[in-house]
């Protein structure tokens, strides 16, 4: 018998979690049975728990892809620029994917405490990234200087939020732009 | 056999209504079922359903309440207002209902069609009501010239959107005061 390589078991992993993401946007955490999970990744149950432990896991692990690819981009480039990316991916099956994760995140996170301490770590990531970005950028005189970084950054992360909810309800992104303008405008130096 | 009156028949309409809203807000719309409903309103099924036709139609008379209250305060005191609120009733039970209630029609806006229709007509007294007390603002000088009055409204209402999400997750609503200072300066005249 062929032995499994570790690349073949990532890549398996990798298509686990993209039919498991669209799975949990379309249907909730909980309307994600182990059938629809089958259908959606086109793999049988034992390949999927063969990976990840349970459910909760593999949406554990769903929501933590999306977070470490959030803090890159937070990184390079801002949680403004984040906000925009939403903005022009409006429309794409991955972005629906996403939106539907972060609502079902919000969702447990007040139904069930167990899950809240598990996504603490995991959303500490982004918060970490943003920090770290504006710091750098208070050195390099581009933010106000009135107003202390920690408001700076919650009044970023209110937005995202509100940028989240408004998307995951289906509310149309145009003319979110110049918003998100003022956004930008209201942290900056004149 | 007495005559029921429309005083009593209001009074119980309340009591449901405030009931399912705890219920709705504990367990969300699909975990609160008929029972649940019957143990938190203290009312049995006959009676809660004698005034309304099913669990959806009670949900959207929950989700009405309480934007008609909301409209009220915007057109009183505007938009900031509501979230400053929201802040200070952090902890009331009421305020959890209130949050539950909002995000579970987040979370049915995005997976039924049908209950997007009926929640349109409803959202827009909100909307209309901002509307309406910043052309008032505008017109006494109040607000910034330099954009537009629909783009202020949709900052306004991201804002919105990003504190009900963050405090229904549970975040801390400390702090949270000196960012709605900074949402407010950015659509005040300088």
């Amino acid at each position: 018998m062929p032995k499994v390589s570790q690349l073949h078991l990532d890549a398996r992993r990798q298509e686990i979690l993209a039919g498991a993401r669209a799975c949990f946007a379309r249907h909730g955490y909980e309307g994600a049975t182990v059938r629809r999970l089958e259908e959606e990744t086109g793999l049988s149950r034992g390949a999927i728990f063969h990976h990840f432990r349970d459910k909760e896991s593999l949406f554990l692990a769903v929501a933590e892809d999306d977070a470490a690819e959030m803090a890159a981009v937070v990184a390079e480039q801002g949680l403004v620029q984040v906000m925009r990316n939403l903005l022009d991916d409006e429309f794409s099956p991955e972005q629906a994917g996403w939106l539907g994760t972060q609502l079902e995140v919000s969702r447990r996170l007040r139904t069930d405490k167990d899950f809240a301490a598990r996504w603490a770590a995991r959303s500490e990531a982004i918060s970490q990234a943003t920090h770290d970005r504006l710091t750098r950028q208070r050195e390099a005189g581009v933010l106000r200087e009135d107003v202390d970084l920690d408001t700076l950054q919650r009044f970023l992360e209110l937005a995202l939020d509100g940028l989240v909810l408004h998307l995951a309800m289906g509310r149309p992104a145009a003319k979110l732009g110049t918003v998100l303008d003022l956004v930008e405008e209201a942290v900056r130096r004149r």
